[in-house]
Parts: structure tokens; sequence; C-alpha cells
């Protein structure tokens, strides 16, 4: 017979990575979610440093159940980038601990798991196992800035990164507009930090004066910043976004 | 001299609304965010009894700086369903406890305020009036079911409630499979639940049967339950969904 399986949890990891200092992990974390991980042995991670880091973290709160040399941390294979892959890679060693009835847990290096970051297919695969899957609570930059945008909640689209090549990036950015209009529906982009301005001058170069833009950088984060205004009043007083934090980037045409 | 803004903190609340029992507050909600919804004396809420109910439960882990009953709680106007409503409530009466430099906390009765929720006019007129927005870290239906869906998270949309009636209800599911091919885009949904199982059935009827779609109920919950299959294998194995707890719904086409 085979032994029961284990459930893999998504584990949300906090909005800090990066950042000097870092945050005390219970203002963005739960202490609940906290708890489900200090008891964990069997991790899948972007990062095993990173996760380990965390899980030093974790113990300052909940002591860990296991000391940390015997956690088993695999790290998820990376994403190729550029033109598609050539086929997904095999999930399922990964997921054989929880195969073996042990709990799993998956961790990303900010933010929720499959989110705008790796892991997806880890749970896809998890699913084909009938591996249960339950997500835990936690920061997810897209939709704290969402709500802080005051654009609509009630229908809206994450679209990724916007290519780099300028006259495709206006197009593209025409093209989101175009969308928010026909559908009343925000869409919300994101950028590597060092090109968080080239962006913000594309969008304010190609978008309509009455289309709102509202921009988050460092949401959770003590230096955190929102500003939401028409394209004409972005024109009129520019921003310097910084350089080295994560922004979000969510528009809805007027 | 006017006196310098009060901050607006999105606040957000557990998903276990109308559960018999509810949870520890601790299981979904930061000990960080536990302690700001705890020192404030102004409130802008869907609803000013289950605000009451859940500062009383604020106040089990962190005691409220206020007395309750001394704490100001103003209800949102409700939105008018059906047809566009014939201007947007004033919302400047509601932000006053922060233009006169008092913090004010925005909740709504379930996630994260704004989302898939009314609260959106709100955070706009506070951007107009240069108040600062500052979203809480908690837990987002939407998201939560994203992550376990294993579907697409680096491309997704949600497009709330479909039409109710038949033959649109039929097209709408058609033509968000269309959408969700064409840009490789995960499609979330929401129902009211005694509808949950229509719901399901019509997107067993409509969609092909390679498309996946993932079913995720009662997140957070101890009932949370989630699948993630193709239409086909759903079709082979229907299952019943509760009729009391909200579900999302996601689709990717094949």
């Amino acid at each position: 017979m085979n032994p029961p399986r284990g459930t893999l949890y998504l584990m949300p990891n906090t909005l800090d990575f990066g950042v000097d200092g870092g945050l005390d992990l219970q203002d963005t974390l739960p202490l609940g979610v906290i708890r489900i991980a200090a008891r964990l042995q069997h991790w899948v991670a972007e990062n095993a440093k990173t996760t380990r880091a965390l899980l030093k973290r974790v113990d300052g709160i909940v002591p860990l159940a296991y000391p940390l040399q015997s956690i088993q941390i695999q790290e998820l294979p990376r994403l190729q980038k550029g033109p598609r892959q050539a086929e997904a890679p095999d999930m399922r060693p990964l997921l054989q601990a929880a195969m073996q009835g042990h709990d799993l847990g998956l961790v990303s290096e900010a933010g929720l798991p499959a989110v705008a970051d790796p892991g997806a297919t880890l749970v896809q695969a998890a699913h084909t196992l009938e591996i249960a899957v339950r997500p835990l609570s936690g920061p997810t930059s897209l939709l704290l800035a969402l709500a802080a945008s005051g654009l609509n909640g009630q229908s809206f689209a994450f679209v990724g990164y916007l290519p780099v090549e300028s006259a495709e990036r206006g197009r593209r950015i025409r093209e989101l507009e175009a969308q928010s209009k026909r559908e009343r529906q925000t869409q919300l982009m994101i950028e590597t930090p060092y090109r968080n301005e080239a962006l913000l001058q594309a969008l304010a170069l190609h978008l309509k004066p009455d289309t709102l833009l509202s921009v988050s950088c460092g949401l959770t984060l003590p230096q955190a910043w929102v500003r939401s205004d028409t394209i004409a009043r972005w024109k009129s007083r520019m921003a310097q976004l910084p350089a080295d934090v994560p922004a979000v980037f969510s528009l809805l045409a007027g």
C-alpha cells in the first residue's frame, strides 16, 4: 500500500528581498504561516541559500522542528528566458517527499510562489499526482499595488513585463490602453528595478492625457510609496523612481 | 496652516466571513497588521457591525488603543447594481479624519479592500487629496486561488462575475477561453456561492476538453479544497461544490 501523500504548502515570502536590514517577519507574515514553515523538513525553493536565511528568521519566532542542517531544500530548475522552452522539466523528483507522506513547502524569493514567479509547473505536477495544495496567506505585491492604486479592482489583468525595444514597447502600451478602455480593465505590469524610470517615461509618452497611471514602490517597506494620477498630471510633475526597489505599474484608460 | 494629513491604511480581513466559529486571526493576519488595526480610532467599512466584531478579535491579541465605543466607523455607500451609476458618490466626507491628521483604516468583509470589493473610489479620492495610501499584507482569495491552481501566473486576468443568463454566459465563457488562448492568459472569475455548481456545469459544457480548469473553495479555512484538471477529466469525474463557501474559478486554454 502507498503511504498517504503529504501536502504541498505555498509559503509566501516577505517583499524585502535585497533590502538592507530586512523587516520583522511578523510585519507581513501571519503567525499561523510561520508555525507551518517551522515544522516542515522538506522544501522546494528558487534559491536554497536565501531559503535557509528565511528559516533562520522563522526560527527566531517559532523554533524549527528540525535542525537547519537536516532540512532538505531542493531548487527549482531555472526558467529559460527567450523563445519557448523545448519541454517542461520533469517536476516529479521534486515532489518525492510529498509522495512519501511528508509535507512539503514551496517558497520563492518574494511574495507568493507561482504568481509572477516560477513554481506553477511544480504546482501543476502536484495536482496531477493528487497531492493536496494549500496556499498560505501573505504579501503579494501585485494585489497590494492594485488595492493601493484606487483603479478598477473588479476587472484587472497582470501582463508581466513589456518589450524592451522602444517601438515595440510603444505599440504594446497603446494596445494595453485600448484593452483597458474596451473592458474597463486595469492593466498591471512590472519591470526590473533599474528600468523603472525608463518604463515610466515610456508610459507618459504613449498613454492619453486622461488615462490613470498608478505606480507603487517598496510596498510593505518603510520607504513604501504610491502615486495614482492622470498622465496629464504625471507629466506636469514627473517623479524620480528608485532604481533598486521593485515597482508595480497599473493603468486604467480614462 | 493645515495639519499634516493622516494615512489611509488598507486593512485586509480574514476569509472566514459567515463561517461558524471563525479562525484564529493570527492564522491569516500578520501581527504587524493587527498592531496597526489596534491603534486606529477612525475606520471606513463595508459594514460597521462586522468591523466592530473584527476589532473585538483584534483586541484579544493586541489591546485596542481606544475603547470600542469611541471608535468611529463610517460605512461606504452601497454600490448600485445594474446599469451604470448616475454619478460616483462624493467620498470626501469619509476622508475627513485623515484630512485632520488622523490615520484611517479601510476594511471590507473579506480579503483586501478595493480588490473585487468596494472601496476603490475611496482610495482614488484619497490620492486626489494627497492622503498617503498604505496597503497591508493579508489574505486575498484571488491570488491564493491563482497560486494554488498551477495555471499561468505570469499573465492572468480577473473578470469578476459572468452573466447569469444561459446563452450570454456560454458566449462569455467561449470568449474568455479564446482570450486565454490568444494571450496564454489565465482567466479568473467568481460566483455567488449558491451558484457555484451552476457555473461549474456551464464551464464543463462550453470549454474545450483540453482546457485546464481550477476551482478553489474556502482557501485558508480548515475545509480548503482545490482541484485543477482538464475539462475532459472534470467531466469524467464531476465534483459537488459547496453552496455556502465562496469559490474562485480559473481557466487556461490548452
